[in-house]
């Protein structure tokens, strides 16, 4: 397209409070996650959990408004593949923050670990870092915050890599019950994926500052 | 492309017969796998796994072949990668149809769990579907009979969810055994991924029903 | 882009000799894992196992490297999604065999199965193959050369689910320990699944052929 019909066509503003919602969504369920975690009554961690089954739906829906704004929109204000990426990208977040929590649930694991708590206090930060870059994608005018959110985030995913490996170290080491091994090792394993995808926000984001400053 | 061009170019048409051809392939490879996990006689189960695995070649050649068209045409009926994704989307159904198959010789399961039967009638139903929807491509005049058949491989995978969770509960409720649970838990696992792989192609399907029609 | 811009534009070079660092790291890290699963002292073998660690970090720079210089590069020899593909592609094995390596250590598992070595040998050979048909890219005369390997690769990926099956099925049989059947699954599954990475490795080198030849 050329730059002067660039200009002549409004671009689409409406992406981003719709993605502002999507991250205000993934901070409020990463929240909810670390609180459910630290939460030593399981009758109110069962309702907590419930809760984030609850956001995850509506983040569901928040990405399907994304996609299908996608398809009737002609001019984006970032590249198409990047808005899908990105949309994806938190959608997934979101997952496996709700397929933890469910895990604990559907195993019936009652003892919360110290591990599991360390893992969601770093994925609230992630996702309050990514929430944080969100907003500011609308001007793209703070870069350099912009790019340290990024970098947190992935420093983030480098400390959650190596209280996963210290925890299943631990778990082997410690347990001689192989069926809450194979709890904790699936919950364990969901939440670091779960910081996983939070660097991947992370590298869509820094995909889009690249393109567009 | 202008529009004139794309009047003069004849557009491929092969590639409808060849998405047939792996749809239906799909839906023969998904009966057996139900029809496996209803038999009773191990013997007569086993023959049905190489059979299911004898399917999956099938479908890899296929799948190989609109690869291989897609290389050499320049004027396709669909996007480029609206192609590449629904030939590879569908090869990966039949990837954990077989997977679910092979793990069930692979640890001698011998008892047919209620689970299974009902994971693989589900995933019949949705190839039925897929099936269904993929020989309506051809003209997309029935939209709306596409769109139903959509509708309805997602309700199955949130069924299939259902079931799932349920499974995975009663297992670790009702089983001692950390082996059985290792063997049953794989299983369940490929059967419920297999129906998210379907809900992956109907979600294919729907991307090229928006932008053709 | 017009033949005559492209042709007064020159072509980016430079990603060949990244290409060839990354293709050479991974190379370099599959001999040493291999090495590692036939190495019986404990002692070296930990220490093996550091050094595949940090050749995965240097992997990851390389990465990185070839991803900054995608985003600047205007004019790149091959399409850019092909070669953002091909870096990522290489990535993910470096990071299988990693993660393999790992868990040896993670999970203190001291006795090295016969299949560890023989899947090892595998990943050995096709990061050897993938080495040599990487270094062919520069000039893409030897596409036979190039065809070869990539054959050489897929029929390693047979291979390997051939001793992945059996050797899931003689864990199953002959291990009592449901502890160690999780342990030695896992390092099985980590194994297989990065020959599959280098089959996704040379799938995108065959994609690169078929485009540019």
């Amino acid at each position: 397209m050329s730059k002067l019909l660039q200009i002549l066509l409004p671009q689409e503003k409406k992406f981003f409070p719709l993605f502002e919602k999507a991250s205000g969504n993934l901070y409020e369920i990463a929240c909810l996650l670390h609180n459910m975690v630290k939460e030593d009554d399981v009758t109110k961690r069962e309702k907590m959990i419930l809760e984030i089954e609850n956001l995850e739906h509506v983040g569901d829906n928040i990405t399907h408004e994304i996609f299908n704004e996608l398809k009737m929109t002609f001019i984006t204000p970032f590249d198409r593949e990047d808005i899908h990426e990105l949309a994806s990208a938190l959608d997934d977040v979101v997952d496996f923050i709700n397929g933890s929590a469910k895990r604990i649930l559907l195993y019936k694991v009652d003892k919360m670990y110290i591990s599991f708590i360390k893992l969601a206090e770093l994925i609230e930060n992630s996702a309050f870092e990514l929430n944080k870059a969100i907003s500011e994608l609308r001007n793209l005018k703070n870069i350099n915050k912009l790019r340290e959110a990024c970098i947190h985030v992935n420093s983030n995913e480098n400390l959650a890599d190596e209280i996963f490996e210290n925890s299943i170290a631990n778990l082997f080491n410690e347990e001689q019950n192989a069926i809450e091994i194979i709890k904790i090792k699936d919950i364990l394993t969901l939440l670091e994926t779960a910081t996983d995808r939070c660097e991947d926000v992370a590298n869509v984001i820094g995909t889009i500052i690249v393109k567009n400053s």
